[in-house]
């Protein structure tokens, strides 16, 4: 069983509608030791694919976006939830993503200037659940005419969407935990 | 001269009003060797200090603060700018911080579940301009009856006001480049 599995067992906790609270060691307060086991996997699944860049999206993504990029020893580029103010309009890539967990919509932005038609993509997040974060970021690869070597996933929701969603793109999506189910207050692994 | 201030002097760009962009391997896209490098300089400078904790803010912070984490094999804990869903108000610490440069107040927050009065603390950010984030996050530390080891800095405008108000707050402030100037366009350090 995988160390972020065991830990799931141990420290998550289970709310009503789906949510599971991994908030003691994946996205609020953050285990190193954790994110070190998850990024082995990563590195181990993915390391045959030509990677020239990490993808994720702020912000609890970045912590195991940058560890994976140190590991395939490239450049790491975070989606940005918000306008900053150095970044001209004309110059990057958006799109909109919806939560159906907060039920709002966000626009994430990417400067032009750091992905382009020549990259391969490895797009990383803690979460996966209706797909959402993931398809906003494939469609900002796609933008810049780039190509999605894969979408690595912490925790995956396997009775949500959004694995389908994904692999519909003709994407390779890599989980390191993939859930069946939250009924009950149980986390019930997919064998 | 340390890799970040050559990276600084590369690729760095000033911009009106003091704006120092460094989105190209800091803040938007990450180089991971130049948060490697960054990560030693924390490290040696903080080795002798008692750590229980990593904290920073959302979102450039939290690739320097896993790395510094993982150092001091210790949690990293980043305060979020937004309420979270299954974090309840009364289990939650709180304040405002003003940003000076987007003329906006954020109210940032941390779990009371991950910090206590036994905790002593290293806050880690890429920025310290006016202070108000490393303040910000210095009121939670105490709000937590916790201990700040010391708030260590990527990069430092000195001349703004943000390393005197820490310091008259009795805090030892590590940057690991200090700029003593941005007129002209020109990057200028502190001797």
């Amino acid at each position: 069983m995988s160390y972020l599995k065991e830990r799931i067992l141990q420290d998550g906790r289970v709310f009503e509608n789906n949510v599971l609270k991994v908030d003691s060691f994946l996205n609020h307060q953050i285990d190193p030791q954790v994110m070190v086991e998850v990024v082995k996997e990563f590195e181990r699944y993915f390391k045959g694919k030509k990677i020239t860049k990490v993808l994720t999206v702020e912000a609890s993504g970045i912590a195991p976006a940058i560890l994976v990029a140190e590991a395939f020893k490239v450049p790491m580029l975070f989606a940005k939830k918000m306008e900053p103010s150095t970044m001209q309009k004309s110059s990057r890539y958006e799109t909109i993503v919806h939560s159906y967990t907060k039920n709002i919509s966000t626009k994430i932005i990417v400067s032009k200037e750091y992905l382009d038609a020549k990259d391969h993509v490895l797009i990383i997040d803690d979460f996966l659940a209706n797909g959402q974060a993931a398809k906003g970021l494939i469609d900002i690869v796609n933008q810049a005419g780039g190509t999605v070597a894969g979408v690595g996933i912490c925790i995956e929701k396997s009775f949500q969407t959004g694995r389908q969603l994904l692999e519909e793109m003709g994407v390779d999506v890599y989980s390191i935990c993939r859930i069946a189910s939250l009924e009950n207050n149980q986390v019930t692994f997919v064998e």
